[in-house]
């Protein structure tokens, strides 16, 4: 589908994730804003073509604003802060949340928007970086029809496939958090198996091998667990993160009287990791907390 | 590939993979021995051209004999025990030890047979009841050559796919060992993120749609998922099962000094599920348990 000419998106947050969506958007035609704290990646999206800006504020106005950001704190910050998008924003701009929050969270961040005139989509998206970059995102959506409509072109831009989740806004926000308690358990049960197997002297790689293909495998064994078999840890999505996400499961689990003994357990193994400082590396770095306890050096560890 | 006249194979255990390896080996050519304590299922052995037999002993010489009994304490007693398939056994005869045990169990036993002039193949299995039927399960296989080339055709007419893992007995047992880990807790973790998606109101048919296309997947939410959307525990594998192999996992991780805390956890679930009269029911029926911790109701419960 053509871009009308003159339609101009914002990218608030150019990480993992809004970086690719940024240059999706660039690519099929959009005056594209982008917004960071980091100057380094404020010049990298001037080269590609984008206009650059420390804040949202100094962005001002546009027709649909992206907010990919890492957490509740921060989406508050960038929309409302002093410096923040609602500053400049027209009524009727459509605002695109895409941060993994707490349901309730994005719930409060909406009605805010919508008290001050503007659209908003629950807009939680999954597929990680490459995905990203080839505008191949999953966007997990609920949100008003006409705000769908509006923001149409530029969720076809970044997006292989929206589910339509409802009208609601915290639906998308809760599907999200049900596929972030699954990503976040499996990793760590990739990094359990995988260091289970080194610690009774199988061969790792034939180990991946053999359960990507068997009934054991999943989308982030077959993702991750090269990384722990080559011991790769530089960071395409970061311990902190399933910190945050798998804490929004079971504190949203614990409010709604739910139970999550393997998020929870999960969540233990992430928060060790990053209590001994592996917070910014790869998650499954998770890998090297189960490895100390277990007494076996995994590949890439001293 | 064409399987010579006049080959034997035994099949001890008629059961979810026994049943489907047995009547693949008949569609290859061989002549096939069936053995089983229950009568009915000699009976429809029969009815599709089989021999059928209630002891290894009465079965006889063979030139292969699969072992598809449950556990490791059935296993010794058919083939050790006062009927047992050693009793009548000629030297040579390829044995493929294909129950889920723990590597140390199987050994053991490989060991006994071994000094009774006897071939051993350490060959876990994976890939279900639909699979076997059709001859296209997975064979995570170790042991000699000489055992490997004396069944190439058996493993041909049962399987898709054959590992060699290495000529050490217990090789096969450890890496099937490592998948059913996985297997478990990603079973579990479709049970607690299933019964945490109803708490919070979603939609399950709805969630599993979105799921099974996202990071969240894995190959047990695939076809576990459904039977619990469904509320369908018809047993395809059962609660036990898992009971017994998380046991392995986590007791061979104790023995070696390996940390498990998510295999634990699942066993947990699998165990409180067991002790409620679960299981017999499909291993899904885990997602009963959450369900009733957490008060709410899945589809098929009261």
């Amino acid at each position: 589908m053509e871009v009308a000419s003159n339609r101009i998106a914002t990218v608030i947050g150019l990480g993992s994730m809004g970086w690719g969506a940024a240059l999706s958007l660039l690519r099929a035609g959009f005056s594209v804003k982008g917004v960071d704290i980091r100057p380094t990646v404020l010049e990298a999206f001037r080269a590609e073509g984008g206009q650059a800006f420390a804040t949202p504020a100094e962005a001002g106005s546009s027709d649909v604003v992206f907010v990919f950001v890492v957490n509740s704190y921060q989406a508050n910050q960038v929309l409302f802060g002093e410096t923040g998008a609602l500053s400049t924003a027209s009524p009727g701009t459509v605002f695109l949340l895409c941060v993994t929050m707490a349901p309730s969270a994005t719930l409060d961040i909406a009605q805010k928007l919508e008290a001050a005139g503007m659209r908003v989509i629950d807009a939680p998206v999954s597929g990680g970086h490459v995905k990203a970059l080839s505008g191949e995102i999953t966007v997990m959506g609920s949100g008003a029809d006409d705000a769908f409509e509006a923001a149409q072109d530029a969720l076809d831009a970044v997006s292989a496939k929206v589910f339509r989740l409802g009208s609601d806004i915290g639906l998308g926000s809760k599907v999200k958090m049900i596929n972030q308690l699954l990503a976040g358990v499996h990793i760590a049960a990739a990094a359990e198996a995988l260091t289970l197997a080194a610690k009774v002297g199988l061969d790792l790689q034939t180990v991946y091998d053999v359960i990507k293909v068997s009934a054991g495998s999943s989308w982030m064994f077959e993702n991750r667990g090269p990384h722990i078999v080559d011991g790769d840890y530089t960071p395409r999505s970061a311990v902190d993160i399933f910190v945050k996400d798998l804490g929004i499961v079971t504190g949203e689990a614990k409010q709604n009287g739910g139970e999550t003994p393997l998020s929870a357990t999960a969540l233990s193994l992430f928060s060790q990791a990053s209590a001994a400082g592996l917070g910014r590396e790869d998650d499954a770095a998770v890998a090297k907390i189960l490895a100390r306890m277990s007494g076996v050096t995994l590949p890439g560890m001293e």
